[in-house]
């Protein structure tokens, strides 16, 4: 009986690391490659091959491999001109770096685009590392897997069931729509986080008040500098697009403050807020909806679960369900 | 054996009765008016003294009697006039409201000048009201009790010395100071919260992979809606001009994102949140301070205490401890 074809994953760190975890855990063949010995070691114990030469890991890779680049993101745009020399036409590439659009176009200017499949796990915490990855950081992980005009749909539908199989739920969308939703959510959050740690002496009258509201709105900022830092540039020009919006409010904000009409603000905040409470707890409701890979229009209706909100939770018999 | 005078609490809210809870467990003398009969009916439980009518609390009052107004804040300033009306000058006036300067004016403006003392214990939970209340959400909260250049000192102590009985330490600062505080490390978060909620569409594709970030930069939007916009008006003069400092520092880090030069930002950031997080262990070193109330010195010792951050945890024979 043949066996399935390895995943081969490159970097160990938190998302890379708890996804060789998770992996395992599941029963694939997982290899690994990272340039920390000590990891290697680390990671053989839980039966992740170990590769120190990233070389010898690809040459030996099997037709209808994955490759997960799990690395920074700058180590990920070198990757793929070494990737495209150095791995099959029978090998699929995804990775799992936080923002898309710079990979891509990196996948695209090796000559990748046609078995490159962007993908983003939205997970991790504070901190990093292959000691801190745990095969339940994944567990029930929202993965963000791009379907561009030219992705190769075969292959996508690869990295989709690696996302399912490691317990995820995968959102369809492209490059550039999860860069900017990601501005939004996550980067746009860290920079104001960073702001206002920054402007709050610790040593002083309101480092001594500052409680609940304080604490969650600069969490994000006990992260390590240098991947925010690392994080914020790789969006940069979505972000910036993004921070200019945000500014815009604000000014309207601080009207509204100096007005004394903040209520209606205020109003949809909490709105907001409380139904995507509802949606993450489950109490909304969802209706599976079966989408056949082979029909003509099957990559726009997956878009558009992924701008509803929706995402894919199954796949089977060359169709997949989604909740929307 | 004389008695202690009551602690008259008016307003049995989340604060307001955590505080009774609170009270009464220490074995204080607790006496409370609400204008919900059923509130009333339930405290009574827990040996709290109810009073249907506020008229009859304050005219039974003894000297020497402390006042709470744990009220929302047009309430606070409504009810100046009333309390120097109808209680005697032996009778001391404070309050629980998150914002200070404008219940000083309105205690000023009554007359109370000379037996008022605000004061400000920062806890808070999203929800409200007597059902939400508990004796545990004071627990080793911090009290700004706030020391103005015409705060008669012997006031200031009762008021000290009941924030330390209710197990809580005590920030020396004034009402300008703490307004402009709460303004950085509350009020501007709950804004920033607020707006970025209110650009989420909770059920596309932004909602859908919010996690983490977006959960802890918005959940104070969680918090009522009618009660974030009163707290927000009645620090508005003070929260206008901090949103106006922090628009100007959120450009700048507009432009170091565009330009790829937010690695100071986020360093600075991270460092002030590392240091805060440090203090708030405890893992940062203090120093015990005794600061004798005779002096003539004094008031602007008990300043300095507050501006460097640090507290008050006890008063005896004439004088507090301080930790800075």
């Amino acid at each position: 009986m043949p066996t399935a074809p390895p995943v081969a994953i490159i970097g160990l760190g938190l998302i890379g690391g708890s996804l060789a975890l998770r992996l395992r855990a599941a029963g694939s063949e997982v290899w690994a490659h990272d340039t920390s010995a000590e990891t290697l070691e680390a990671a053989g114990v839980h039966d992740i091959r170990p590769f120190p030469g990233l070389e010898g890991m690809l040459a030996a890779l099997p037709d209808g491999s994955l490759v997960v680049v799990a690395t920074p993101l700058e180590d990920a745009v070198a990757l793929m001109p070494v990737l495209a020399l150095l791995t099959d036409d029978q090998v699929t590439i995804t990775d799992v770096v936080s923002v898309k659009s710079a990979v891509l176009e990196a996948a695209r200017a090796a000559g990748l685009a046609d078995r490159y499949v962007g993908a983003h796990p939205m997970a991790g915490t504070t901190e990093s590392g292959f000691a801190a990855a745990g095969a339940d950081l994944l567990r029930e992980a929202t993965w963000v897997v791009a379907l561009e005009d030219d992705t190769d749909l075969d292959r996508w539908v690869q990295v989709c069931r690696l996302a399912l199989g490691a317990g995820g739920r995968v959102v369809p969308t492209d490059a550039e729509w999860h860069d900017h939703a990601a501005a939004w959510i996550s980067h746009l959050p860290h920079v104001l986080a960073e702001v206002l740690a920054a402007n709050v002496e610790p040593r002083g009258l309101a480092g001594a008040l500052a409680a609940g509201s304080y604490r969650d709105a600069t969490r994000v900022a006990g992260t390590r500098p240098e991947l925010v830092a690392a994080m914020l540039n790789g969006n940069r020009r979505m972000l910036t697009e993004v921070l200019e919006s945000f500014l815009d409010q604000l000014e309207q904000a601080t009207v509204a403050v100096r007005d004394g009409s903040v209520a209606d603000l205020v109003a949809r905040g909490y709105e907001h807020r409380r139904q995507w409470q509802a949606r993450r707890d489950g109490s909304a409701s969802t209706t599976p909806v079966r989408i056949p890979l082979g029909d003509p229009g099957a990559r726009q209706r997956l878009r558009e679960v992924g701008a509803a909100g929706g995402f894919i939770v199954s796949h089977e018999d060359g169709a997949v369900t989604a909740l929307a």
